[in-house]
């Protein structure tokens, strides 16, 4: 219980809420632990759909032992009754814990504290302290009630001189094996998948999840395109992303594509997926973004992730924003 | 004296050649390490212009205990006498030594197994085993017996899609401080520089080694143009790079000149540092290269170095060619 401990607990919460991703949606994917005598006697995360809710899961597998118990949630328990059922705080002032420590603070203005208060008035030691881990778990969660939209992963495949297909557009393939069983895994994390009509065209991608048992977790197809295409849905610019009922969009190019959505700056993490060859003068990975200068596009891009795929690479960055 | 044992003091000889390099030119960069009864009590490499040999410096601090010692050298001894002085192998077999294993057997004509075969003529246990560290520290000198010309690293700077500079030739500064450190100090090892008739004229380089106690390193300056330039050496197309007396050439770009070097495949390494930046239609790194098949780029670079600088990643990759 020293905060060192609590610190841990709910890096482990984080790594358990992944498991609810991403068929919670359109709840968050909250990931929840119950600790009594330094043991670990109930665990829980948010089923498919969104109910239940981590800490009910977290609950009902502790029973009796949750009373006087420590809970770590990465998300601060809902304090809003529905149709579906108790309130999470209820809940837990019911099962008599003694202390609960959330990672993130509900933006939910049904919830924003008054989880944490509903609890401290029935007596229990709650309170919120800032886990990266959790906020980093609740990426998508926070982006859409931040700036009400799906959490943005920009992702290209390219040569080490930043091409993505050659001038004639094949790109089939540039990355090995392991690098594209990673991406069906990246998708798997997706509620919805975007391509440009470019890519539309050119590739006729399946955009799915081809992984033993992950095959029912492919994502929603969406087209970024200014035409009507048949048998998948499309926005008409890359702003109404706003319209895509997901908390997680993975964005898979093409060029245009990617510039479009960085050039508005909707583009929260980028995957990058690099085989060890050249390409000289092919298709370039991102069209024009208008760039002036070059201290203007320093200090944006965080690496946050670095690992061998067989030959290739691979790299993820997180966009570094005030405020988040 | 196993097996794994020889191949450990091989490439610690290989470590030690590299402090022979670049001054040793035009001679090889040797390592040679004397070991008694599990202790060094020589170690030598090679002296600037090329004398004294390692061997020689080696056996002159062992003095006495070279006697009835193993001696690991990354290359065959000399066996041809010069005006400077007698031959290795006549040297070490005066001093009287027990054993001696090369790294690499020598393909100058003038000693080519002639090494070995004077020392074993002389009762000592004299042996090459293919040492891959060994083979890597003489790299420029194999190069240049093997295609008359240096081995050639190209050096590129980019953003992450792959761009040297914005797209009105603004470069200055992609990477940062720690890369521009790394880049002076891979200068130190080049006996010469290259840039293209473009780079010459748009950043007016220095081309030097600013670093604290090797300013001295400064390798010789020469540019690819079709035009005289003045106050630094020239030549006309890649091909001419075997009139550069040089084992180790260090190109430092721009595009057009990295696509040169790269379609007439004179590029040995290729040394990527990579600013965690998007530029989108900044000036490509690599120019064209007449690439109709994906098939054709793969398999050609191998992997063989990654580390951080700063904010900046920092990646080699050899040339993988048949017969090396
Ligand atoms: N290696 C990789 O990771 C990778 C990934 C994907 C694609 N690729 C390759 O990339 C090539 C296609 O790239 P691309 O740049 O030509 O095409 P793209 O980005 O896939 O598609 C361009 C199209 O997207 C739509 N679009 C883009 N920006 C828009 C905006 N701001 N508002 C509305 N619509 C917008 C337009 O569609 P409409 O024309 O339909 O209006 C535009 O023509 C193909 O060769 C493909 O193989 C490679
Ligand atoms: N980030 C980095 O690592 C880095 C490094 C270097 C340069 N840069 C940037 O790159 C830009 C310059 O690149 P660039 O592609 O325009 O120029 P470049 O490659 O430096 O120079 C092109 C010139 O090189 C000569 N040349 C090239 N190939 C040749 C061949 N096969 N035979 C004979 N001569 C040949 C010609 O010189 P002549 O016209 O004189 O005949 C040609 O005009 C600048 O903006 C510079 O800042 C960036």
């Amino acid at each position: 219980m020293t905060a060192a401990s609590d610190a841990r607990w709910l890096a482990a919460a984080a790594r358990l809420a992944l498991k609810g991703r991403p068929a919670s949606n359109p709840n968050p994917a909250v990931g929840c632990i119950i600790v009594k005598d330094g043991r670990v006697v109930g665990r829980g995360w948010t089923q498919a759909g969104g109910r239940p809710h981590a800490e009910a899961m977290a609950l009902d597998m502790a029973g009796e032992a949750a009373r006087g118990a420590d809970v770590y949630a990465t998300l601060e328990p809902c304090a809003h009754r529905s149709p579906r059922g108790p309130s999470c705080a209820d809940r837990l002032v019911e099962a008599g814990v003694a202390r609960l420590i959330a990672g993130v603070v509900d933006p939910d203005d049904r919830t924003a504290g008054l989880g944490l208060e509903r609890l401290r008035k029935a007596g229990i030691d709650a309170q919120a302290i800032a886990c990266p881990h959790s906020a980093a778990s609740l990426a998508g969660y926070l982006t859409r009630q931040r700036h009400g939209r799906p959490h943005v992963t920009l992702k290209l495949a390219m040569s080490l001189d930043g091409c993505i297909a050659l001038a004639d557009g094949t790109s089939q393939w540039i990355t090995g094996e392991a690098s594209r069983a990673h991406v069906h895994s990246r998708r798997a994390l997706a509620d919805a998948i975007l391509v440009g009509g470019g890519t539309w065209r050119t590739d006729n991608p399946r955009l799915d999840v081809r992984l033993p048992g992950l095959d029912r977790r492919s994502p929603e197809r969406w087209v970024l395109t200014t035409q009507a295409i048949e048998g998948v849905q499309t926005i008409a610019a890359p702003a109404d992303i706003t319209r895509i009922p997901a908390q997680y969009l993975y964005v898979e190019g093409g060029a245009q594509t990617a510039a479009s959505f960085l050039a508005e700056d909707l583009v929260d993490r980028l995957e990058i997926y690099r085989a060890p060859i050249l390409i000289g003068d092919g298709l370039r990975a991102i069209g024009g973004l208008g760039l002036a200068e070059l201290a203007r596009a320093h200090d944006r891009w965080q690496p946050v992730e670095r690992r061998s795929l067989g030959p290739d690479s691979f790299e993820a960055f997180e966009r570094s924003r005030q405020g988040d």
